[in-house]
């Protein structure tokens, strides 16, 4: 079997090592961070895992957190606008799970060690690919930095944006009343971003990750430009200022008097450029360097997919490595074909989402969303399989086949808000 | 739902028009040919149906023949060298199935108008195709007339040769006994070509499809070379002359009193040069032009997978059909990533398989085979997954990581010729 050397420690890293390790495959994963760096450091995301993520991981021993106890299977979505629907409800057919990545991480590199991996604390650069290929025979790069992301190069037929479309700020909020039944809930505020808040289990016990996407020269993207550790209780204050005019039905449920980060720091501010990146490289000596996760696309987080694409691309990494035993520029090939549907589907579906101003197809299918329970399920269970999505809100005619298809189900709308 | 235009009445367009009136996606067939005239011409091939075929086969309602009663499940091998391995054996996890054509369309079609579709009889030219657009949403051309060929144009990536590598013949035969199991025995006589011996089922039963793949400028060219309408009674005598000579371990079972084809005129005689051509193309007012089977790829019947590549393109496009509802270029695009890791493979594989003279690799993979049964048997179980057997033989590393994966195994070299 090939040796496999795996640059990063993320999920995409780690689903791969495991999954190899599982099937007898010698691998070796160099990170930059120690688990405890990673445990004592700041928030890493707010990422959902949902169904197919959370089976990947009870297939590799790894699900240490079931559904049942740390999961959610609802979406609530809300429009902030004049005569608005009222908020419109998706389930999907399986339950998705929000965990703080400083547990997650370390919990899975302990696995890996424990059941016989070796993970080399050590920073990487593409300088040093040629030396790594002396060790191993595929090297897989499964970090984000820069300069991997240099290293590959981009996709221009995937990657649209000369620059971030929505300014970030996610925190881990204490005080925000969980939904019942425990839910996501997407608010809309048209022209100035959505807010995301997902029930996260953290250190502390269960959280609101608040993600607040907002539009760059909206009224809200002072909540990505305003630094919170300049001022908590300023950022706190202005935070509770803007959900309440933004995002109300979050702000509901906020008890004022406990709103607060869950600890000091708990907050990720900046902004992310989506690109797809090219598939791999080959080293002068043929072996092949392969970007996977991160390093090969960068989503924004809107619709919380990055950890579930990274686990995706590790399995079919892992599959493919595992079926020919030979890590050569046709293996390479192979892994490109079987993701670019997906990794293609969903760069379409959140550049779609985050396009501004909102296209009027997209407005048309949120629109029809909050009249059509099954459209809204449709779209709420297309979390798991994004490209679904992708090919959902692609152009104006896919928008309006997926409302006849849904029309011709028939719906009872006063199901569609209160079931 | 969209309207779909389908052009051919072989394997893939009944496949598509089958699967997609199971949907309830309105379509209409094209052909030249009626089921009369297909019934009572010439025979069409000596293709075997593998497992995922006549299952879904099943799933449409139209596995009218059963394997346990049609089929056979085993591979017989013969290298025709001086001190040459014993004839070896590859065993299929499921059953395979040999029909005569003239049978099988003609009931499919049947059934598809049975079923309320159209079959027009019609010659379509490309130069239609704007008409046909006004009728249809999608036209999908499953027919692999000249005309379409140009009309789609070659991948040079994956079409290498600029003519064809076998000159072929192929015969229904009477007065060859079945092996015992039933079993297609494929008998190598290096630099001269291979003998695929069939057991296929006729309109007056069993008999044995000889299909005989000549190296050109080989001693056994002249079975394609000299027609046997001309003097039937001399090429039966060559034949009998050359199999005797080249694959003796058919020639064995054959009881020369009784030899003769099953009727007259039961043989075609010709040559194939393989093909990869583009997925698609695009008429002015947007409507997609879909290349599917022998239009979109032209394999030499060597491993017999033209139907099996056919049905597997059918479902593909039936699926992405299905799915979106929405026949735009990006359902196109879909459909091309789905099977070009199948289409591709499969090249890959028959186009080694028939390169001349036959590369060492191969030849050390079929050396290993015979003394490996279970090499054997998963090169024989991937005729159902032939992109498999592509990725076996692409290169020498592979096919030594081939080997190496069934050496851990263990084999027992008594086993590999017995069993």
């Amino acid at each position: 079997m090939p040796d496999i050397g795996i640059i990063g420690a993320g999920t995409a890293g780690l689903h791969l090592a495991l999954l190899l390790q599982q099937a007898g495959v010698p691998t070796r994963i160099y990170t930059n961070q120690t688990a405890e760096q990673i445990a004592s450091g700041p928030p890493q995301n707010s990422v959902s895992h949902h169904a197919p993520t959370v089976a990947r991981e009870s297939a590799m021993g790894v699900n240490f957190w079931p559904v049942d106890e740390y999961g959610y299977q609802v979406h609530y979505h809300h429009l902030n606008v004049p005569d608005g629907p009222p908020v419109f409800r998706g389930d999907f057919l399986r339950p998705s799970r929000v965990l703080d990545y400083r547990i997650y991480l370390p919990r899975l590199m302990a696995e890996y060690e424990e059941r016989g991996g070796t993970i080399e604390q050590r920073s990487v650069e593409p300088a040093d690919f040629e030396q790594l290929a002396r060790r191993h025979d595929l090297i897989v790069v499964a970090a984000g930095k820069r300069s991997f992301a240099e290293y590959f190069g981009e996709r221009p037929d995937a990657s649209p944006y000369a620059k971030p479309q929505r300014h970030l700020a996610v925190g881990f909020w204490d005080g925000v009343a969980q939904t019942e039944p425990r839910a996501v809930t997407m608010s809309i505020s048209p022209g100035h971003g959505e807010l995301l808040d997902l029930p996260i289990t953290t250190f502390d016990g269960w959280a609101s990750a608040l993600l607040c996407e907002n539009v760059p020269g909206g009224d809200l993207e002072v909540l990505m430009t305003q630094k919170e550790s300049s001022d908590p209780e300023a950022y706190r204050r202005l935070t509770l200022e803007k959900l309440k005019e933004h995002h109300p039905t979050v702000f509901e449920r906020i008890d004022e008097s406990r709103f607060a980060l869950m600890r000091p720091g708990d907050i990720l501010q900046g902004a992310v450029r989506p690109v797809v990146r090219e598939d791999y490289r080959t080293l002068t000596d043929g072996t092949v360097v392969l970007a996977l996760g991160d390093a090969h696309a960068t989503v924004d987080p809107v619709t919380g997919q990055g950890a579930n694409s990274a686990s995706f691309e590790a399995q079919v990494a892992a599959d493919a490595i595992i079926e020919d035993g030979v890590v050569d520029e046709r293996f390479a090939q192979k892994v490109a074909l079987r993701r670019r549907e997906r990794v293609d589907g969903l760069s379409t579906w959140v550049n779609t989402m985050i396009e501004t101003p909102t296209p009027p197809h997209l407005q048309k299918l949120i629109g029809a969303m909050s009249q059509m329970r099954t459209l809204c399920d449709e779209f709420t269970e297309n979390f798991s399989y994004p490209h679904r999505n992708g090919d959902m809100v692609a152009t104006p005619a896919r928008v309006d086949a997926a409302i006849a298809r849904h029309a011709e189900i028939g719906q009872d709308p006063t199901d569609a808000k209160a079931h």
